[in-house]
């Protein structure tokens, strides 16, 4: 549901994979980002609207470039170790860029489980990892199990609440399959407000609904939702009490902000995150890992559906097809966003 | 949601809980247990039904017996390690009374958490654990923060499918708080069976939508979706993704059966379950982990709530108002129920 949009109207332009990397490392460089922490920026952002996740790749980039040029990313800050018991660490993101605090602490979670089994990393003071799934897929497709997540923003009321207390936290669940990887990425709210901007855009409804309207009734229009930011969070009162119980896990695994101090912010930034990672190659039932994933998938995609042109995807299964098509077909990217980056 | 029902008929007697204990300890050593294994499950059974979640205590008490009657669960048997690495243990369950195999499973997290700042437990060939919270509980009491979960026959369908092939995978996290736990129990679909069969003994509507109809529509009559089995995951494709993840995690962690697996057998036992546990006093920032809890919760609370009898509650928050309630006026329990267990 992250603004996989196939509608492409004639204001659409498909960008190619290496030109699209190439423009933000370009801009990236111009704005001071060292050689190497352009890369990875720039592989990242391009590897996220790759796989169909506009809404954290090209779509965001200009966004996360006035954050630097705000200095609310400092570009050269790398983050710290400030402290460890085996295989937990804290470490401190010193407001470095969010993407490259995040790998580096989802490396160092799978560096701790190779010596630990499980390893842990809670990262303070960091900044927006835009996709959550990028780590996950990082961990997955080098052969570890991980869960992580963020805290955020106050963006989603508490379940019985109008003013909003709580973050959407993206939670992801990852393991590897057939050489890639199943990745849950997971906010707390059912509908991003980005996806319900775009639905807002096309004068479309929801398809189910995505929070409240000004007269406390459950909606399916996005405009309304968007007026009172009363988002609905997943299974109602159930994912209000999971932001919270991740939000203090995360302030209290990394030492760091909890949802309520970083709304004290002039904006989104120096938010909190964890990093686990497990190497299940280390479990005594590996060479059975593979067979017991391959033997659930098959069964999850042989179930009955309401009708014969539905398909059963597993989480990450449709980032797969839309990479396929967007690597033959470039990347879409609307007109004037792609503009407005090449002025950059 | 778990069957906290306030509304008592002339058919509910209220039971002290040392009575309720001590009854749930009569049966169980008739039944076999050892002194030792009939007290720690006759504890649980009735804190449980303290806690108001009588559908994994009371409730559930008789089936329980029945399980140890058909020798679905061994009364005798003790989980065995199967295998480790440093801070992740494989431990067999040998099919031994579920609520004993999660005790001593948090236990083991607990202590390999001691040691490594972070400890799992992958237990396979387990059974049915009644109240996930208990384990909850039990780690954050003692001061651990703790994750976990279980996975389940398949009782939920995969999203946009109308055949159950997903678990509802409880999952559970808990963190210390004044001097007690916050606590999240939740299960993937929005209304477990146990529920839903309570509204429609009552002849209500559930409060929102829980499932299908035969017709394919979202409904909130819990008959329609009790005869479908379409019941409905926390936040539609999320939630069924998230069981999804669950039970792969699982069954790649315990080396354990997976939901499709558990299926086949022929009747509710065998599960995998996940244990993890941080023993957050190892971190740097202990000192202020109490404050932030706190802080975290405090703001929570002030929410703004749509109307003013309205009260927002962190998870457990109210489990512990009907503990205390129990505790004073004694545990309601249907009649029939009670004299079931009586004849036992």
């Amino acid at each position: 549901m992250k603004n996989r949009d196939k509608s492409l109207s004639a204001d659409i332009v498909r960008i190619p994979y290496q030109q699209m990397e190439a423009e933000f490392l370009l801009v990236l460089k111009k704005k001071g980002f060292s050689d190497d922490k352009a890369k990875t920026c720039a592989s990242i952002f391009a590897q996220n609207s790759l796989d169909g996740v506009y809404s954290h790749g090209v779509n965001r980039f200009a966004l996360f470039v006035k954050f630097v040029e705000k200095r609310y990313i400092r570009i050269d800050n790398e983050p710290e170790l400030k402290g460890s018991s085996a295989a937990i660490e804290q470490w401190d993101g010193r407001l470095g860029p969010g993407p490259i605090n995040a790998l580096i602490c989802t490396e160092r979670a799978m560096e701790l489980s190779r010596e630990y089994g499980i390893g842990c990393v809670g990262l303070s003071n960091t900044n927006h990892w835009m996709r959550g799934g990028t780590y996950g897929w990082k961990a997955a497709k080098a052969g570890f199990a991980f869960i992580g997540w963020t805290n955020t923003i106050p963006n989603m009321p508490a379940w019985g609440a109008v003013d909003c207390r709580l973050g959407n936290n993206p939670m992801i669940f990852a393991v590897p399959y057939n050489n890639e990887a199943i990745v849950l990425d997971m906010a707390m709210s059912q509908f991003s407000y980005g996806t319900m901007e775009s639905y807002k855009l096309k004068k479309q409804q929801l398809p189910l609904s995505g929070g409240y309207d000004k007269k406390g009734q459950l909606t399916t229009d996005p405009s309304a939702i968007i007026e009172t930011q009363r988002s609905l969070p997943v299974g109602y009162w159930k994912g209000a009490g999971l932001s919270l119980l991740l939000n203090i896990m995360a302030a209290v695994l990394s030492g760091g902000e909890a949802t309520h101090e970083i709304g004290r912010h002039e904006d989104d930034f120096g938010v909190s995150q964890v990093y686990i990672a497990i190497d299940i190659s280390k479990l005594d039932n590996y060479r059975m890992i593979v067979g017991i994933v391959n033997e659930i998938i098959d069964d999850y995609h042989d179930s009955v559906t309401e009708s014969d042109s539905m398909k059963i995807v597993y989480p990450g299964e449709r980032a797969l097809n839309t990479r396929k098509e967007n690597l033959s077909e470039g990347i879409p990217v609307e007109r004037n966003v792609w503009n407005q980056i090449k002025s950059l």
